[in-house]
């Protein structure tokens, strides 16, 4: 067994084992990430960079997303990377939620220093500051203002996927990172309602997602007005639990009323004739969905993928001592990659004859890869092969006969198994607690998600905050409405808001 | 007629026409560009938004690339927008290239001005500033340090899809702007070889793409020293000829020999285990490639597409009277429409009712759709539908029974007529200079490329530059290589090289 190294580039040595979750969950989250080739630190402080495979799972993502998106009228674009200063201020609240930790360009031009490098050039400097884009509701309404003159041009309907930057002093890969690739639905509506229906519909499709392609159950429901958007009128949100306990925000959706219409003057022609403000919505998901993914399914071998969004389903590992052997398992196993690729699965065929099977094994298991198909000259005679199951570790001798078939089958399998276990581990981990002293232990000793009345202020919900570092997550959607009294005041509450701690 | 109005943002009415491109052809640009709906300017000095049409133009081709790229082994990540000022000069002639005109950022928090605005917070000024990248060369080779340990790690083939900022002060939409966005490659090899045939592999395909999807015809070859990517050892270039006689470069591809692992140190473990240099290439095109589509094909009329890389390749226009005679048309307008999806083409019924025919004829040609269809009533009793193309403006009455056929055809011949067309309009338009006389000439009159001979050295280069504004776009691959003598010095030259005024 190699020592472990945990810096920020080096990946242990495959052989060796990661922190289990139970030991250090905070760890076994670094080491997964750097180990499964899905992203490591830059030296740019707080900046990632998103390896191949992680980047592959990004692209699935997006893809389904991207499809998503288009398939409910929107359409893509592209909005400048930087905001003048002053646009940011703008909009009343959303200066104060966003114009404060953001990478500032201030000049345009470098210069030799003399020595063989370069310096800022002090006659290159810029007479506004440019921002560079936190988000981009600021430049794209100044943008919607020469693109809305009548209610015929309604509703607009678009979507960036871009980089973004958020200065952060503490980050964690995927989770938060001062910059990070996100989309950013932007819309424009002649009426209040359609604005509504547009962030509800949003909120729908992201959790549709979360579900049935991330295998992640998530609970769907309002911010408390602390926790809401900068600029919004209304904040909607999908919250799921993580394997620590610990709450993720995978999503958000807002209804923006007329604010950002007003701060960038943008008015259409009604059909009546008059002048009417625009209604808004926007929107959006990261590669924060990436942690979420990780932190939902993973164990102790490493990643587990849901099959809907694994860049290689299935994995087929030769096992031969012979140059014989080596080509007779070969054959097959290129003739059993084509039949499940013409299923339409996405199958490598690891050949590499520098690495030992078991080691192998082990990569595949670290990176996710669903199923594991191993071939050796023994199953040949047999017409078997030994299939593994990422998700159970359970291994099956299955006949060439049937093997497609089951391989097929094996990825609604898990992907469903991926979702059931999940949602029992949601279930097992939602607590209610009925006063404040139930509520604190809860919190304390087991984490998860707690459901309790709470009096709708903002002063009851900071001192929760202070006192047990838990915060409402969401006022949920889908919950039964029961009334009750807040567990900290007794004053009367409309419904249970769900609390959790969270990243 | 309505009046011209050509400023930032306003698009001219439908209505009206483009300026002519005999009379203005940059004018006439601008105007396609904003009235096509591909793009306008930002308030942010040299960047533009990509508007829905012109984005989704970039999508399918970047889709094309992408999937060359994968099918040729190479894999996407993403590395930090923000470059450390330091990185710059690591690469003596890299920093020459590229630390110029680069967005610099100095801070990274603002705070309030006491006014209800913003001020860059001084507290917050970052120890050593970031250069946003203006290309990526220097930061993925500080990560390949930590992906490169032995000749097992390689080759490493790479692509990213990014945004990219240079400053510039002169700018046109899509062919110069500050931010754009691209795909840049970078590769690492084991030998000199490998890294070179993967540098002529790119340029293949570089050339393949513009030929075979944009219907571009371009000439291959090599950048002088002076014309070449700074810390390149060799640029491969494609170069393309506009229909005003100027030059583009399309896409460029460099073999970049060790300079970037000398200045990284990044070394690998050879097999016979000594520590060697990794040898490298780096290649990209970008949202330029948009620029020299439009200027390609296009006309007085609007936006000329390939069908390969056409968002819509045919639109049904209703044509009625009556509610009756709508519901009739539209009946078979849609099934005529599920028809041709089935074929694969992507179609659009255009059925807004808001809108004129006549009017949505102009809008569709303005925008490039390879083919009209209009149905109205008397096709319905005729059996028949006119089929206009976009790149001739013929038009066809076609029977119900062979329209899907001949539509499906129409991709074909559309996309052919319009590469044989570029091919034809560049070969009238490339001539041979035996004197410098004769060269000044052509460049001044005629404009086109030029074939002359020339001595090899930058002082030639240079004057030729300085006194006709003609640069050498490329010592070409695919022509018969005549020996002869410099029209200007009369010094020895080994082949004719191209010559241009260019974008």
């Amino acid at each position: 067994m190699h020592l472990i190294r945990n810096n920020y580039y080096t990946k242990i040595h495959m052989a060796a084992k990661l922190t289990s979750r139970d030991k250090d969950y905070s760890r076994w989250y670094n080491e997964l990430v750097l180990n499964a080739d899905l992203a490591q630190h830059s030296d740019v402080k707080g900046c990632m960079v998103i390896k191949p495979h992680g980047y592959a799972l990004w692209e699935k993502m997006r893809d389904v997303l991207d499809r998503k998106f288009k398939e409910t009228g929107h359409q893509n674009a592209y909005f400048p990377l930087f905001i003048p200063k002053s646009y940011l201020s703008k909009e009343a609240a959303h200066v104060e939620g966003f114009a404060k930790e953001c990478a500032v360009v201030t000049h345009y031009r470098l210069m030799s220093d003399g020595n063989g490098g370069v310096k800022v050039d002090p006659d290159a400097k810029l007479e506004e500051e440019l921002i560079v884009r936190p988000t981009s509701e600021t430049i794209i309404w100044n943008t919607f203002r020469t693109w809305v003159q009548s209610y015929r041009d309604l509703p607009l309907k678009i979507n960036q996927w871009a980089n973004v930057v958020r200065w952060e002093m503490r980050t964690r890969l995927f989770l938060r990172t001062a910059e990070f690739l996100w989309q950013e639905g932007h819309t424009a509506h002649a009426t209040k309602a359609e604005a509504i229906d547009e962030a509800e519909l949003i909120l729908d499709l992201y959790a549709k997602f979360a579900e049935e392609y991330m295998a992640m159950p998530v609970l769907r429901g309002l911010k408390t007005e602390s926790e809401r958007f900068a600029g919004a009128v209304e904040t909607y949100c999908i919250e799921a639990l993580m394997q620590d306990g610990k709450a993720l925000q995978a999503g958000t959706s807002h209804f923006l009323g007329q604010n950002f219409a007003k701060a960038f003057d943008v008015k259409f022609a009604s059909k009546e004739g008059t002048q009417e403000l625009v209604w808004a919505s926007s929107w959006g998901v990261s590669t924060r969905l990436i942690g979420g993914l990780i932190m939902t399914h993973s164990d102790d071998q490493g990643l587990v993928l849901p099959p809907k969004l694994a860049p290689i389903q299935v994995v087929i590992v030769p096992i031969y001592k012979t140059d014989e052997q080596r080509a007779a398992v070969a054959q097959k196993a290129e003739e059993l990659q084509s039949e499940l690729s013409s299923k339409g699965l996405f199958v490598k065929f690891d050949n590499d004859d520098t690495k030992k099977p078991g080691w192998k094994f082990a990569e595949h298991e670290m990176k996710g890869v669903p199923v594991r198909i191993a071939i050796g000259p023994r199953d040949l005679e047999n017409q078997t092969a030994e299939v593994a199951r990422r998700d159970t570790g359970v291994k099956e001798s299955i006949s060439f006969d049937s093997i497609v078939d089951h391989s097929v089958q094996l990825m609604t399998d898990i992907q469903e198994n991926l979702f059931q276990k999940a949602l029992e581990f949601r279930e097992r981990e939602t607590r209610e607690a009925s006063t404040y002293e139930e509520f604190k232990e809860i919190i304390k000793k087991q984490g998860g998600f707690v459901k309790a009345h709470w009096d709708g202020t903002a002063e009851t919900e900071e001192r929760i905050k202070k006192e047990t570092s838990a915060t409402i997550r969401c006022i949920p959607l889908d919950d039964d409405v029961q009334e009750g009294k807040c567990m900290v005041t007794g004053q009367p509450s409309a419904q249970r808001v769900i609390f959790a701690k969270a990243y």
